[in-house]
C-alpha cells in the first residue's frame, strides 16, 4: 500500500533481512530462552500455560528479550545468565501485554485472536499478574539486587506510562512533549533495561552500561514511532494487527499531534469530533490519513524516528566491533525501516 | 442479624476488642508503615495516588502489615526494616485487591465504592500493576534476596490461587480440597509470607521462621473460611460489603461445598441452577441460607476455620512469652470471631 511504501517502508525488505540477521545470530540463545519460558509457564492450574502459551506461541518478534542476548555477547559475556534474564524480560513484556490488551478492549495481536478474545478479560488479568511474579522468582533465582532494581525500576515507569496513556487519551491538547513522555515510559523503558542487563552480567564498567541503556532507550522510542506511523500506513497483512486501531481508540499519537497543530480550524473540529469525543464514521479514517498526508505528519514523523535511531548508533560507538555490534546497528536499520 | 450472631459472632465485641489491641500495640509501627504507603503512592501521573490512596484509605484492617511488624516485634527485631517490608506487603495486597475486584466486578469494598467503579477498570488494571512494581522497589532498596524471594513466590501462588478460583467459580463439582486449595493460595500465602517475614529480619533460626510462615499460613486459612461464612451471614454494616457478593458471583466457597454435598436432589438442582447456570431470582439467596442453616454448613465451616486457628495459636507455642506474642494470639480470636 502505497503510504506505507512511500513514508516507513523504503527498505522494508532489507528491514527484514536485518532482523533475520541478528535473531538467526542468536539463535541457540534464543531457544534456550524459549525454553526457559516455557519451563516457567507451567502450573497445575492449566489455564496459565495455555493463555499464556498461546501469546508467547503467536511469534513475537523477542525483540526485547534479543537485545538483553546480543548486548551480552557483544560485551563477550559467555555464561548463561543472559538466557535466565532474556526469559524475565520477556515474561515481564508478555504481562504488560496481556493488560493492555484488556485496557485497549483489543481483539487482535500478531495476526491471532487475543488472549482476552479468547478467554475474557479476568484470566487475562490474572495471568498477567502470575508472568509477572514468575519474572521476579526467575530474578531472585539469578540473584543479582542490581538487575533486580533494574527491571522493578522498569516495571513502575511502564506501569505509570500506561496510566498516562490513559489519561492523554482522547485528549487532543496532548503536546510532542507529553506524548515522548507516555512512549518512552511504556515502551523504550523496557528496551532500556533489556540492554543495560546484558551489560551488567558482562560485568561492564558504569558508562558502558550507561551507553547500553541509552542505546535501549533510543531504539525503544524509534520502534514506538514507527509503530504509530504504522498504524496509520502499514499493510494489515505485515503488521498482524487492524490498520486504525489507535484512530479507533482515540490514542494521541505523535503523527496525530502533528496534524493537529498544523490544521486549520475545521481539521480541528474533525480531530475533536473523532478523537476526543470518539463520534466516527465510515470513512473518518481515511480521511485521517489524508490530513496526515497533508501536513506531512507521518514523514515528520518518521524523520524523529530516525533521529532516535540515530543516537541509538551512537552510544554503540565505544564498543569493540564484533557480530553482535553490527547486528545491533543493523537493528537499528530494521526498528526504521520494519513494515511489521 | 441473628444467623451472624448464633454462628461467627458469639464474641464478636471481644473479637474487636482483640484486633484493637493489637493495632494500639504496634500503633508507632503502623503509622510510619502509613507514612512510607503515602511516599511511594507519589508520581507525577496524578491519579495513580488518586485511585491507590483512596482504597489505601479506605480504612482497611491492615492485617497483613500488622503480621509483619508484630512477629518481627515478637522477635525482638529493633531496627525500622520491618516497616518497609510491611509496607511492600500492604502493596501487593492493595495490587491485588484492584485487581480482584476488577475481575469480580465489585461495586463496594470496605463500605466504599471501588476503584473500578469510580475510575473504571483500566486505570484500576494499571494502577495494580503500579504498586505491585513499587512493591519490588522497595524489597530491591531493603535488599535481602531472602525476602524477595518469600514475596515473588508468595505473588506467584496468589495469582496461581486467583486463576484457579476463576475455574472452579460456578463449577458446583468443586470439593473441600479444590476448595482449600484456592483460599490456601490467594489468601493464606500472603498472610504466611507477611509473617515469615519478620522472622527474616529478626535473623531467626529456619525452625522459628517456618513456625512463623505456618502461623501465618492458618490464620490465613482461618480468616478466609470465616470470611466466606460471613458472606452469608453477616451484619451488612459490619462487613463493609453487600451480603450474598459469593452467592451471586458463582462462587463455590466451603459453607456452599458442604450444603450441596449433604442436599438431596432438588436442592442439588437449585444450586445448579443459581451457581453454575447463574440463573437466580428473588428470594434464591435466602433459600441458600436456609439450606445452610439446614445442614449446619456455616456452623461446619466454621468449625474448620476454628481448627485452623487453633494450628495458628500452636505454632506461637515455641517463642518467648511477651506482649506481641499475646497480641498474635488475641489475632487468631480476632480472625475466628470477628463480625467484619
Amino acid at each position: 500500500m502505497s503510504l506505507a511504501l512511500n513514508v516507513a517502508g523504503q527498505n522494508a525488505s532489507t528491514a527484514r533481512q536485518s532482523y533475520e540477521l541478528l535473531r538467526d545470530l542468536v539463535a541457540d540463545d534464543l531457544n534456550q530462552v524459549n525454553q526457559v519460558i516455557v519451563e516457567h509457564l507451567q502450573s497445575p492450574v492449566t489455564l496459565i500455560p495455555q493463555l499464556a502459551g498461546h501469546l508467547v506461541a503467536s511469534g513475537g518478534k523477542r525483540l526485547r528479550p534479543i537485545l538483553t542476548l546480543t548486548t551480552a555477547r557483544m560485551c563477550g559475556y559467555a555464561g548463561r545468565r543472559h538466557i535466565d534474564l532474556a526469559a524475565c524480560v520477556e515474561f515481564i513484556h508478555t504481562a504488560t501485554l496481556l493488560h493492555d490488551d484488556v485496557v485497549d478492549d483489543s481483539a487482535l495481536r500478531r495476526g491471532s485472536a487475543t488472549a482476552n478474545a479468547v478467554w475474557g478479560n479476568k484470566p487475562s488479568v490474572l495471568v498477567g499478574d502470575f508472568l509477572f511474579s514468575r519474572s521476579f522468582q526467575l530474578m531472585v533465582a539469578d540473584g543479582s539486587l542490581e538487575v533486580l532494581k533494574i527491571l522493578s525500576d522498569a516495571s513502575a515507569v511502564i506501569a505509570e506510562g500506561e496510566v498516562n496513556q490513559l489519561m492523554t487519551s482522547n485528549n487532543i491538547a496532548t503536546d510532542e512533549a507529553a506524548y515522548m513522555d507516555v512512549i518512552g515510559a511504556k515502551t523504550a523503558a523496557l528496551f532500556a533495561a533489556a540492554s543495560e542487563i546484558g551489560a551488567v552480567v558482562a560485568d561492564e564498567p558504569d558508562a558502558n552500561q550507561a551507553a547500553l541503556r541509552t542505546y535501549g532507550m533510543s531504539l525503544g522510542i524509534a520502534f514506538q514511532l514507527v509503530d504509530d506511523v504504522l498504524d496509520y500506513s502499514a499493510r494489515e497483512a505485515d503488521l498482524g494487527k487492524t490498520v486504525g486501531d489507535d484512530f479507533r481508540d482515540g490514542k494521541i499519537t505523535l503523527p496525530v499531534v502533528y496534524a493537529i497543530a498544523r490544521g486549520n480550524e475545521a481539521e480541528r473540529a474533525f480531530w475533536k469530533r473523532t478523537l476526543e469525543d470518539e463520534d466516527q464514521q465510515d470513512g473518518d479514517l481515511d480521511q485521517a490519513m489524508m490530513l496526515m498526508q497533508r501536513h506531512d505528519a507521518l514523514a515528520d514523523a518518521m524523520a524523529r524516528a530516525r533521529e532516535h535511531g540515530a543516537r541509538a548508533t551512537e552510544a554503540l560507538v565505544g564498543f569493540p566491533r564484533n557480530p553482535y555490534r553490527d547486528a545491533l546497528l543493523e537493528l537499528v536499520a530494521f526498528c526504521v525501516d520494519r513494515e511489521f
